[in-house]
């Protein structure tokens, strides 16, 4: 991915600068010792609860498992306890990290050339990425301040249908955005499923920062509205559990007729994909991830309430001192502004000049702090997001966010105060 | 994978049938309680060998990783003790299974419309599939008793110019190939070499069963003799190591030019792909693999002589009781043959009556035994292998082997004899 490269090479380029570059999960709350027990959960839970056999369990683990998983029942339990989802364990596909679940979904929903994925805009590196990797035709539909924008979505729709194309499937991040931070309100998550129903369109709900709240404790997801099929929940356990396990999911629950003529799910078309793809899941990420659902009682927002805490002060810090070292009357004199994120690991902050590669080397070289041009998140680069960068606060802790706030103000002190 | 779909279908349905269907590796020589210990191999070498500190081990396991895999030196030293390839460590790209390494590498070979795939014929249906879901071109190249068929790869590679088609490379698996258990001779092996160089045509080289030969030690892979960088090894630890960790590995040194004109080897290109498709493989089945390359001291070759052993003695008791149950005469009278391969876990057998799905079901249901349809392995079910049975013996004991061809012969009896 070109965004993660250049920043990897002006990384290593400035070792000590302060970086709001990188969307990581924070590492501190990992622990190595676990692994093992982690695995134990899983292999006790095989042989107590589901009165596997030794050899049973010795398959489970070292042979070539089930396409579409084998931990699909315990995630279907997560999804009721956290999110209120009733997923049924036959529409779920374990994929090899949220990546191989957008990939394969793609490949599944986009067969002609007419065919077009609607983002909304700016968008995360990986779906677009997939999407060229697969010739997907893929349209932006600029966000607002709070998310994507459903009236452009539906005039959009419009303009391509009358193109001629078939607008496909719409994809978005509704909570806490990668990148912008923005989060979708209630009435809009209601209005976008009506608006789906009524254009036909499938939405791809990617939900990665869900539980990371800075205010309150988060609105439904869209699937977990959904009464009529129309969201594809893109699941992701990198930053609940752990990327390095690369477990996440699918919740495809639409009933589609096979090219056989036959009648299924679209899971079952999900897995013939990744059939070809990666044959199935490996069988001991799953067992770790599986132990880890076990271990916490299949409850993972409140697993996750340490990380959660520590995203939040992370938030808390970055506004507070952004807020103090430039008050509201001196930031809109010089035209800089910054959004509000109510939890997630981004914030989008706006100046009067370009964010560009240029400034960012000027930013680490002279003040010792890099993050992201935003504009590397706009679907070929059109010009958007010029005047933005990307802040994350995931890996950081608080004094570095504190002072990453610091270098960043120096910064603007000297190109746009 | 309809094969197999179709396989576990009959299987379910007879239970008590012994089964020459399923080409899964033998599970008897698993341990679950090693895992822990390959973890603590791999952590150890970390520590103790590369000076890893605590903290770096656990970004290691726990973070997202570097894409083209971290055990890719571990790797290298593998492939220089047990086949004497020297790869470089940064051609090696680590998969999710041999599988993602096929499908990285199609996409990355294939990218104009005339772009055709040669692939040796039958055909593993793992290569096929991800040229399909590719919209990859294939042209089957029928192989003879002793696999590939270089005079017929040639004359069609002409012909396919002729027609304005672009031949860009050749699936072979040399070594005992999944489905008919043949195995390329050495001289043919250099032919095919002097073959891609004159033609321009890169080889794909598949090896899965390499080791596990039933006479000798071996031929050198295609890699070990490749001087002029025409042949991409595709590897797996599903058998060598197990299926469960899904990890393989591409050996992919080729100069290549990318699209931002620069030079650099193709393993980038797939990793760029890669990324887009599952981000990296996951560090947890890296690991574990890892960790079974440094307690066999990377000789895999020696780790797998019980594997081998096994393997040996059910070739030669399939072979055994075929000849003493259905001796020359009585077999040559009725048009009865099978191969006798020199390793692998496949045979072929050929009858004079169709090998379909009828007589399979009356092999299962009247006789109790079960195998594949050669046809299946036939891109396009083009009537190739109409006549011919894959036997495969991976996962029997030597007594259900001998029990299972006792059955076959009865089948036998009653159809053909």
């Amino acid at each position: 991915m070109e965004v993660m490269n250049f920043l990897n090479e002006v990384t290593s380029r400035y070792p000590e600068a302060i970086s709001f570059g990188p969307g990581r999960p924070y590492e501190g709350l990992f622990e190595v010792e676990r692994i093992g027990d982690y695995l134990d959960a899983y292999t006790r839970h095989l042989s107590e609860e589901l009165g596997r056999t030794p050899d049973e369990i010795r398959t489970m683990l070292f042979q070539y498992g089930r396409t579409n998983g084998q931990i699909h029942d315990l995630v279907a339990r997560v999804l009721r306890n956290d999110e209120g989802i009733e997923a049924n364990p036959d529409a779920l596909v374990v994929t090899v990290g949220c990546q191989e679940g957008m990939f394969i979904t793609l490949r599944a929903l986009f067969t002609g050339p007419s065919d077009v994925l609607l983002v909304s805009s700016p968008c995360y590196v990986g779906v677009t990425g997939a999407a060229r990797l697969l010739d997907v035709e893929t349209v932006h539909v600029p966000e607002g301040e709070d998310g994507a924008d459903l009236e452009l979505l539906r005039r959009t729709v419009a303009e391509l249908r009358a193109a001629g194309k078939r607008p496909r499937a719409f994809y978005l991040v509704p909570d806490f955005s990668n990148p912008t931070g923005a989060c979708l309100p209630l009435p809009a998550r209601r209005r976008l499923l009506d608006l789906a129903e009524e254009e036909d369109l499938l939405l791809l709900e990617d939900n990665p920062y869900g539980f990371f709240t800075r205010t309150g404790t988060g609105l439904p997801t869209l699937k977990a509205l959904d009464s009529r099929r129309r969201v594809i929940y893109l699941g992701s356990f990198a930053k609940t559990c752990f990327p390095g396990a690369r477990v996440g999911y699918v919740v495809a629950d639409q009933r589609v007729r096979a090219a056989d003529g036959s009648h299924g799910l679209l899971a079952d078309e999900l897995s013939k994909i990744k059939g070809m793809v990666t044959v199935n899941t490996p069988a001991i990420s799953q067992a770790v991830i599986g132990g880890m659902l076990l271990s916490h009682d299949f409850r993972l927002r409140e697993a996750n309430k340490p990380a959660a805490d520590f995203y939040r002060n992370n938030l808390t810090v970055l506004l507070d001192c952004l807020d103090r070292l430039l008050p509201p009357e001196r930031r809109e004199a010089a035209g800089i502004h910054w959004n509000s994120p109510e939890g997630g690991f981004f914030l989008t902050l706006t100046l009067p000049v370009p964010a560009d590669n240029a400034l960012l080397e000027e930013s680490a070289s002279e003040h010792g702090v890099i993050w992201t041009p935003m504009s590397y998140f706009h679907p070929d680069r059109d010009g958007g997001g010029r005047h933005q960068m990307r802040l994350s606060l995931s890996c950081l802790t608080p004094e570095q966010v504190a002072e990453g706030a610091r270098r960043l103000v120096d910064l603007l002190e000297r190109s746009c105060l």
